[in-house]
C-alpha cells in the first residue's frame, strides 16, 4: 500500500514527509493504522546523526498508538480492530530474558531491530518506483499513517483509552513510571528525588507517588515543568543551581540523602548528582536518561563504598505486552493525569516543528494526530 | 601503662616502634592485649600520606585480635579474658543504621573516630615524658602491645579460635566474604567473577563458594595468587591481560556476562571491567576495593541502562559485633581455609618489612605476633 511517512533521508537534515510503499505483513507481523504518535528525544537524537548506531533512509517514530488493520499468518494475540500501543522494546515471552522476572530486555529480535529490519531480516518499507529499501526505526516507524510491526511488539490496550494519551505509554511515560515502580521498586514512606521534569521525570514522579513515597522532590531548571511535577505528586519543587547537591543533602533527614534518586535528563553531570544525593548506607540511584555518545558517568568510588547503589532502567523495566496495558488501565482509573503532558498537537507534516519545540524546551510532548 | 607501639610520626617515613603511654580505659572502653595483627593496605596507604584524611602522630594498625585485660565502667558485653577481634567499623546497636538491616555503617562514633579520637573526643595514647597526644588510627591502633578501644568496637569470638587467624577477620577477610554474602547476596547456582586475588578478593571467592555459586572466576596477574584462589573455591583461574573484558564475556553464557562481579583491587580501571562484565539485564557489580584519592570510576551509562547494577561494600556489609563471631565460627567449622592467607609472620619491630612485602606483592598477609 502507499502511505505518507516522515523519512530520515540524511542525518542532520529535517525529516521529509513523503509517499512510502508499505508491504503486507508477513507471518507473525501486523499492519497497524497509526492514530497518534508522540515526538520523542530519541527520534531527534537519531535524526541529528549523534546516535552512532543510527541508519538512513528510515521512517522514524516510536511512540505510537493505533488500530490493528490486518494480521499476518500465525498472529493470534491481536486481531483487526484491536487498539494497540507500539513497543520498541518487545516481549516475545519465550527468550531467556522474557521468562525471567528481573528484566524486560527481550532478545528475540534485537539484532535485526538494531539494523532497522523486521525479525526476518528484511524491510516492508520502500520507495515507490525505485523500490529502494527504507529501514524501520526501532522496529516501529510510527511517523507514518501505517506501519507493519512484529506481533510481539504490540501491546493490546483498553479500546476505551484515548489513543492520543495512550501513545505516551509507548516510551517516555512508561519509562518514568517503570523506573520508579519496577527498577527502583520505590517503597512506601520513602524519600525520593527526581532530576528532570520532562516526560520521563514526570512519569517517575507519578511512579513514586503511586508507590507511596512520602517525599518526592523534583529538580529542574524550569518553573513551568516544575509546576507539572507538582501536578504529578511532587511534594517539593527544587530549582537546580550550582549548589544542587549540597542544598539537597541539607534538606534531607540527617543530611544523609534520599532513599531513591532518579536521573531523567540524559546529562552525565546530573547523573553524578543523582548518585551523590542517594542516601548513604542504602540509597539507590536509577539512571533513566540516555547519555550522549562517548560520555561517561564519573563516580567517586567512595560514594558507592558508603552504601549507595546505581542501577539503570530501560523502558522502565516494563515488559511491554503485559505492563503497558496495566499502566494504561491505571490511567483509565484516574491514577495518572496524562493530559498535561500533551503540550502541542501537530500533523505529520509538522513533525520537524515537533523537534523544534523540543529543542526550545517548549512543553513536554508534541503529539501527532493522523 | 607503658607499652611498645608502631607510631606514624611523619607521612612517607617508616613507622617508628617506640614506648608509648596508654591510659586506663574510661567508661565504655576496654583495654585489650593484642596477640596478633595483620598488616593491611589501609595502614600502608595512610602511612604513605596518600589518604587526605590521615593524621600523625598516630599508632597505626586495625586488623587486630587479642584478649580483654580490663574493662571501663559500664562495660557489660565483654570481660577480662574474653577473646576479641578489633572493629574499625563498630556496631553500637542503637543508631539509625545499626537498627536497619540494610547497612553496617554505624554512626555512633564516626566523627571522633575519623579525627583519631576515642568517642569522648580525647585520646588514651601519649608520649612518655612530654605527654603529647598520639592519635588512635581507625579507632583501633593495634600495631601495639595493648590498645584501649570502645566496647562497641570489639567482637567477642570463640576462645578456641587461634588469634593469628582470627585477626584476619578484623578487615580484609570479612570484607571479601561479606561483599559476596551480605552486599551482593550471591545466589545459589549463579556465575561470579572476582577481580583481584588479594585478601579481599580471596575472601570474596570463599563467600561466593559458601553462597553456592556454580562458577567462580578469579582474575589476577599472579599465578601464585590465582593458585590460592583455587584453594578458596574458584572454578576458573583467569590471568588478566589487555583483553580481559572481551575474553571474560566470550567465556560467559550467551556472551551476556556474569550474575555477580566483584572488584577487589582498588584500581578504577578494574572497577570499570567489573561493571562491564556484569551480566546484561541483571548483573550486579560490587566494588570492595578502595580507590586512590581523586580517582573516579567512569561508567558508560549504556552499561547501566541495559540492566547492570553497581554497589559498594564497606567491611563487607558485616555488622561487626554480630557478624564477625559468626564468620570466625564458619572458620572453626572448617568452612573457610584461613591458613594460606598468612604468608609471613613478623614481629612488631618488623612492621615496616610488612609494608615492604606488600609493596613487592609478596604473599597475602604478614601477621604480627606479639
Amino acid at each position: 500500500m502507499r502511505m505518507r511517512a516522515a523519512v530520515l533521508e540524511e542525518f542532520g537534515q529535517p525529516l521529509e514527509v513523503q509517499e512510502v510503499e508499505l508491504a503486507d505483513p508477513k507471518p507473525g507481523e501486523v499492519l497497524v493504522r497509526i492514530v497518534n504518535c508522540g515526538v520523542c528525544h530519541t527520534d531527534m537524537y537519531t535524526a541529528s546523526g549523534a546516535d552512532p548506531s543510527g541508519y538512513a533512509p528510515a521512517v522514524l517514530g516510536h511512540e505510537g498508538a493505533g488500530v490493528v488493520e490486518k494480521v499476518g499468518d500465525g498472529v493470534t494475540s491481536v486481531q483487526a480492530g484491536d487498539h494497540v500501543v507500539t513497543l520498541f522494546s518487545p516481549q516475545c515471552g519465550e527468550c531467556v530474558h522474557c521468562v525471567d522476572p528481573r528484566t524486560n530486555l527481550c532478545m528475540a529480535i534485537r539484532a535485526e531491530q538494531n539494523l532497522g529490519h523486521l525479525p526476518d531480516g528484511t524491510v516492508r518499507l520502500s520507495r515507490p518506483g525505485s523500490g529502494e529499501d527504507i529501514r524501520h526505526f526501532m522496529g516501529t516507524s510510527t511517523f507514518a499513517e501505517y506501519t507493519v510491526m512484529p506481533e510481539i511488539a504490540l501491546a493490546k490496550i483498553d479500546p476505551e483509552a484515548p489513543l492520543d494519551r495512550a501513545c505516551l505509554f509507548a516510551c517516555g511515560l512508561s519509562t518514568g513510571l517503570g523506573a520508579a515502580m519496577n527498577t527502583a521498586k520505590v517503597t512506601e514512606g520513602s524519600t525520593c528525588v527526581v532530576f528532570g521534569a520532562g516526560m520521563v521525570g514526570l512519569g517517575a514522579v507519578a511512579g513514586c507517588r503511586l508507590s507511596g513515597a512520602e517525599r518526592i522532590i523534583c529538580v529542574d531548571l524550569s518553573d513551568d515543568r516544575l509546576a507539572l511535577a507538582e501536578g504529578q505528586g511532587a511534594t517539593d519543587l527544587f530549582k537546580a543551581d550550582e549548589n544542587t547537591v549540597e542544598r539537597l543533602l541539607e534538606m534531607s533527614e540527617g543530611g544523609f540523602g534520599y532513599d531513591f534518586t532518579f536521573e531523567a535528563t540524559g546529562l552525565v553531570n546530573v547523573m553524578a548528582q543523582a548518585v551523590e544525593t542517594a542516601r548513604m548506607a542504602w540509597g539507590l540511584c536509577t539512571i533513566a536518561g540516555v547519555a550522549g555518545k562517548g560520555e561517561t558517568l564519573d563516580v567517586i568510588p567512595r560514594w558507592l563504598i558508603t552504601g549507595r547503589r546505581v542501577a539503570g532502567s530501560s523502558f522502565g523495566g516494563v515488559k511491554g505486552r503485559e505492563g503497558v496495558p496495566k499502566l494504561v488501565d491505571l490511567y483509565m482509573q484516574g491514577e495518572i493525569d496524562v493530559d498535561p503532558f500533551i503540550s502541542h498537537r501537530i500533523t505529520l507534516d509538522e513533525v520537524n516543528k515537533g523537534f523544534d519545540l523540543m529543542h526550545a524546551q517548549d512543553g513536554i510532548r508534541s503529539v501527532i494526530e493522523f
